[in-house]
């Protein structure tokens, strides 16, 4: 890091601290705001053949860090979300290429109106300015997530984590080349350089430089994040989700779902957690789901469930933990009711799910059930940025403000009024 | 204050808590965010007329708050903010019964497609949930606030200073009775009824129950709450505000401009503060401006602006000061890329205008200037949200994040996605 450093000294001739890092970005964005959709699309693929010219230099980088990461016993799971595979490869000069794609939000008259006194009032969409997004492992959201902060015109500052960082290096600097070659102010878009864990201390509080700050990873960094920073944070991640099976549930239909939202990627944070059954159709159900994740998926649940179907008994905690792995926690209810009751109390207002085929019950499921995406007969695992068709995500949010759920375009963008008069005075 | 809290234990016979007080607000909105159009407006014309009610005891709590303070030194000024007029009597039934009028943003459908899936996505406006406002002395900012966030769906813990404490908790049982009457849960508003400066500290705390911090006063109340608050905030407030006199400029309008944008109401955040004016016309235009405002505000400008009319001298941080008073700096300048610099340098984002017959000037102006509210040829008077036709405001949002400018009751919403399927997996 400190050769990195030593190559790039300020003005002052010293080496550069964060603060003038950022500075830096803050400044490049002013004017990078003001870029047309053409500019920036041109950009985003430009960014895309920059990647694959530098593809030998960014794979050699990234085994350098997957080489290091099993040297210093990075558990095996952990190595392969580090790995930039053939397929992932693709997959990040594809986002590029689908985020130019997408609509530009900047410039977009939100309303528009004359006041009382006449004056002539336009709600207009702009950047925030420069976004910062705190992450782990996965050298791959260095690029979906800059690609979506250059589509809606902000800077953005990356601190990617430790063991990607020769990963994310390579990567950045390919993109800003890109940029170059596009007549971008390749500025707009660094990455913090330093492994030193007080970096996130220092990002998280540049406030007036940063405008937004996004924690992306484990519930850990995403709580000291919330609970620390000065600078405007989105809070992503933990989804304790529920899957309610009701009376009247086609129950082929809810083994295929309960399947998918359970074991077709348990890591990730739409993944089911806790499945609620009506007590009406548990000894009808039960067997069917336990038949279909037979040896794919460690099922638990208390005395009642064990009647029905042979599981793990269940621990106290286990209907508050987001397992992210092949466990399911089971629970059985009698009403609705109770089932949004359970969902109140254990729910992290992420992703939640009715099976019925009682459409009331389905609309009072969808009314009541305080989270970011309520489905209905579908599959939890359908919250994502890239599913909805944002064209990928800088995040899935689970609070309330500024934006919730997965964070597209529009979650990356601010508004200004413009206000056109003729000398109008206030009274 | 004890008096109150031994009126008003917990369940287990304690005095409450701040938290359990947010608790009870938590727990009343989440039905309460369900409450119809309807009913929501009924309650709050049932407020309008519970204040009428309870008139006598309101003004005779604001009395005593009135003469304690006087006794105490307050200054005048803050004396008359604190002191409920006839006409600030009217004005928040008035404001009540505005908010009635104004439409519902809850359960509207912001955006609704099906996605690649088949799946029916419906994007629907919710309430944030609980809003905490931590206000100072105007007691009439306790019924703009709660009507706005009860017409948006939203519970409401208010903290206002504790020399309006006995008006506050006047108000606050008088809009509780409004409520019971309408047949709403009246505990989805409360008041922090300890004088004490510690309970900013741990309201501010309280993330997971309170879901959106509002600090409106005075500069130093609004950094410490941005700066400590793990509960999302909004900034508000600071606006060292600028207008542009352009060598394009008609000049009576200016005069008239730029007299009603500083002496106006110079105490308040939208209020001129520096008066920037092209070179070509500063020896016609500001006699004109000098000889308006004679007697009735101290100008102040460098040695150029003393040669055209008698100012103060300038002194070094006037630039930067938000004055908040009968005094106006002034900067001459050659061009309109000078004064974007000198606003950018020294503006907060609030409001900035610009005074021109140039359209390509007033265009550039409005896309380049970094600012909730940029005007042409108006008064920055106008950023507020009454005169916007918002019925009323939270506060000024100086930041991006979620809301900017004046926060009427969109500013108070989130969303949820409501998903339909019809068993669809994720592949």
């Amino acid at each position: 890091m400190l050769e990195y450093l030593k190559n790039h000294p300020n003005e002052k001739g010293m080496t550069m601290t964060l603060r003038d890092q950022a500075l830096i970005i803050k400044k490049a964005s002013i004017s990078y705001a003001r870029a047309t959709t053409e500019e920036k699309n041109q950009a985003l693929l430009a960014m895309a053949d920059a990647l694959e010219v530098h593809r030998q230099e960014i794979l050699a980088a990234n085994e350098k860090d997957v080489a290091d990461a099993r040297d210093a016993g990075m558990r095996e799971s952990l190595v392969d979300r580090l790995c930039l595979t053939p397929s992932r490869f693709e997959g990040m000069k594809d986002a590029l290429r689908q985020v130019a794609r997408q609509e530009d939000p900047i410039g977009s008259v939100i309303r528009h109106w004359t006041n009382r006194d006449g004056l002539d009032i336009r709600q207009v969409r702009v950047p925030l300015g420069v976004i910062a997004i705190i992450y782990e492992s996965r050298p791959n959201v260095t690029v979906e997530t800059a690609s979506l902060a250059l589509k809606s015109g902000n800077g953005i500052f990356l601190r990617g984590s430790s063991s990607a960082l020769r990963s994310n290096v390579a990567l950045v600097d390919a993109l800003r080349e890109g940029l170059s070659r596009a007549g971008i102010d390749p500025h707009i878009i660094d990455l913090v350089r330093d492994a030193d864990r007080s970096a996130v201390d220092e990002l998280i509080h540049l406030r007036g430089i940063i405008d937004l700050v996004i924690p992306r990873g484990g519930a850990g960094l995403i709580q000291h994040v919330v609970q620390n920073a000065s600078v405007p944070v989105v809070e992503t991640g933990v989804g304790n989700n529920h899957i309610f099976v009701d009376a009247t549930a086609d129950l082929d239909m809810a083994v295929t779902v309960v399947d998918n939202a359970k074991t077709s990627r348990p890591g990730t944070c739409n993944a089911v957690e806790t499945l609620l059954v009506h007590r009406e159709i548990a000894s009808a159900f039960l067997p069917k789901l336990a038949q279909a994740l037979e040896g794919r998926c460690e099922l638990r649940g208390d005395d009642e469930v064990a009647r029905i179907i042979s599981v793990t008994p269940l621990q106290e905690d286990d209907f508050a933990t987001e397992f992210l792995d092949d466990i399911l926690a089971i629970g059985l209810v009698s009403s609705l009711d109770e089932a949004l009751a359970h969902i109140a109390r254990y729910g992290t207002t992420h992703s939640e799910a009715i099976l019925t085929q009682d459409e009331d019950h389905a609309r009072r499921f969808q009314q009541e059930v305080d989270a970011a995406a309520v489905y209905v007969n579908a599959s939890t695992r359908f919250t994502d940025g890239g599913v909805f068709g944002f064209g990928g995500e800088m995040g899935i949010a689970t609070q309330k403000m500024h934006a919730r759920g997965p964070m597209g375009l529009e979650a990356l963008t601010s508004y200004k009024y413009e206000i056109n008069g003729n000398g109008q005075c206030r009274r």
